[in-house]
């Protein structure tokens, strides 16, 4: 078949891998597990505030809002708050339980210079004097929220130039605040490394993401849908960072200039097994669904063996652990859906509720993200549609003070 | 063209009007806005405790939440818990938060056999006796459950057979939690009733609705996702709720055999246009989006009018209010998307955050639902893809005590 040079052709596993260990080389969350923390740590020590504040949005708080949702049993006593929306209840609900004589106040902004944080830092200055006793800041190196920073004598935390947001959960941006939340940041890295050292040996993380990538690749116009289906509450924030990780990624006008195509969707069970089952079971064929299940929750939170008068038909859930029942769910809505025969299903199994189990989960799906974009021919790390929305709302805003 | 009678062919709004029409005599929800407040306002008034804990999931959670999220502010000084998970963690997280002794429990259960409901209880009742003095009971009248709050003189409260979990918030589900917790209840069916007068004296919500309707359905096969955009971090309840309803209304087999598609996502902006923006603006054209706005936010929050060193050129947000802010962002965010001219957008812009306007609101979504649902030619109002899950994981559990 004759065709352009730029047109989209599948290539072969081969092919990807050598792209993406050329990626290596430039784009820089490949390298993030392999960077010094001692820093970190040691600065973590020395914070003595209770409450922990971060001002960020998108790629600057997901990643952080992740782990610590899903490790929050495993932190020490301090308070981890998180301002991002311009919703003005919103932040007020949020500021009234912040303890502003006690508080660290954690500025996490790539660019410096987005609107929803420096709004807020501005509010906040109207409340309590931001300053080095106070406040950290965590940004590019020639940053104008860097100088600003130094301006204020503020301690500061750098995130590498080559390092998007949405992939920057393992630098300073997550490191930080999560070190300084109690929670063992080398675990975390050590989850990564150990991912990425058998991806890079082509071992047996190669082989599950190449086929899964390929599979979602070869299939993406008929599956467009994404479903990631996670079976404990503590996964709703590693959801939302798998959203924007997947759809600000692989969103994106291809080399050949097709739009791309892969829509993701995080759902919770067992709750959502009341919602968004029915839609998967009986809809249109056009979803992949992912499960995530927790082999060992660190718990043993028991049914008691109690019969209830005329409810007596449900004592078969007496004596059992909810720990068990909740996998029993997530088993039986996979046992459902693989039974249709036409859902491409498959289950991730964490071992625990650890650090170490979910930097392996984040890591694996950055790369699972990398390699889908390579496979589908994007720059799967900038956002150039979201530039638009920004220019109009400057211009509108400029326009008021005219 | 020659065809089975069971053919699936686009009606006339005529036919699906008398439809809907015919539908009020069977399916309970579209009469629920008349139906006499004065048993519940009675009852709410003799709540003296000050935790209001429902148990409850899906249907019997999500509407409640959601009116509860979106009108926290106008609430009394009681606090509503919701538990529904079954994750062992989440449970213990949000028990440790009610104080036991001053604690109105609320078991809404429908069928009143949901295995999440009832495992709650049974734990709970390995804590504190669970009686007439610290329980309620909303379910069906000839429920097991019903029974058993007989048997414990339990305060009841009814969910009417013909009307289904989630078209539930608007009768005792949703009006007894929220009368409890000082909304005003008359308020919220004042919104419905006048939303349902407008529609079947055929006004401006008649010919809204079925404009919308029949543009997502005659364009279903193409924009097989529908995407609501709401502006305020307190419609992440609404979204919810909206998820449920499309979802588990609309994704069903239809009379011809085929799958239907309708795939609802909820996005909260600003946060989302921080992640899933890009996507919608150059991934695949397979979205349709709706914007929602609150045009008077009751607060005047304000941007203060400060210069930051290093951060000046950000001056033009100083003395901007923060609910005109976040305006500005939705309708930059619209504009962006409307100039692509070939993703379907309509925008809601509600009044304010009232009780009046979150009720018309999820009102004339219940009717949405129901004109699409009439579209295709599909049962809105069962469920039947949930039962093969529901079934296996009975087996397994029983299979247990063996």
């Amino acid at each position: 078949m004759k065709y352009t040079k730029t047109f989209y052709q599948i290539k072969s596993n081969e092919e990807i891998f050598s792209k993406i260990k050329e990626e290596t080389k430039t784009i820089g969350y490949y390298n993030l597990p392999f960077v010094d923390t001692t820093p970190i740590k040691e600065f973590a020590k020395t914070v003595k505030q209770k409450d922990i504040v971060i001002i960020g949005i998108g790629g600057s708080s997901l990643g952080t809002y992740a782990i610590h949702q899903f490790l929050q049993n495993k932190e020490n006593d301090k308070k981890l708050h998180f301002l991002e929306s311009t919703d003005p209840l919103d932040i007020q609900r949020r500021v009234k339980k912040i303890d502003f004589k006690n508080a660290l106040f954690i500025i996490i902004s790539k660019s410096g210079t987005t609107i929803e944080v420096v709004s807020i830092v501005k509010y906040l200055h109207s409340i309590i004097s931001l300053d080095k006793s106070n406040t950290i800041v965590i940004t590019e190196h020639d940053s104008k929220l860097n100088s600003y920073a130094k301006a204020n004598s503020m301690k500061t935390f750098e995130i590498p130039k080559d390092v998007g947001g949405r992939f920057s959960v393992f630098s300073n941006v997550g490191l930080v605040p999560l070190a300084i939340m109690g929670l063992d940041i080398d675990m975390l890295l050590k989850g990564c490394q150990d991912i990425h050292n058998d991806f890079f040996e082509k071992k047996e993380t190669y082989s599950k993401l190449m086929e899964k990538a390929r599979f979602i690749v070869e299939n993406k116009n008929r599956f467009n849908i994404n479903v990631l289906f996670s079976y404990s509450a503590s996964l709703e924030g590693f959801n939302k960072w798998y959203v924007q990780l997947w759809g600000e990624s692989l969103g994106k006008i291809n080399i050949n200039g097709t739009k791309q195509v892969l829509t993701p969707i995080g759902l919770i069970g067992p709750v959502d097994q009341h919602s968004f089952l029915q839609l998967i079971m009986e809809g249109r064929r056009d979803k992949t669904v992912t499960f995530i299940k927790i082999s060992e929750f660190e718990d043993s939170l028991t049914i008691p063996d109690i019969t209830l008068p005329f409810l007596d038909e449900l004592d078969y859930i007496n004596d059992v652990k909810f720990k068990d029942l909740i996998n029993y769910q997530a088993d039986s809505t996979i046992k459902a859906i693989e039974d249709l025969k036409d859902v491409p299903t498959d289950t991730i199994t964490m071992k625990s509720q650890d650090e170490y189990s979910i930097s392996k989960l984040m890591y694996k799906y950055q790369l699972l993200t990398s390699i889908v974009g390579s496979f589908v021919q994007i720059n799967t790390y900038d956002q150039p549609g979201v530039e638009a929305g920004k220019i109009i709302l400057k211009n509108s805003l400029k326009e008021l003070k005219k």
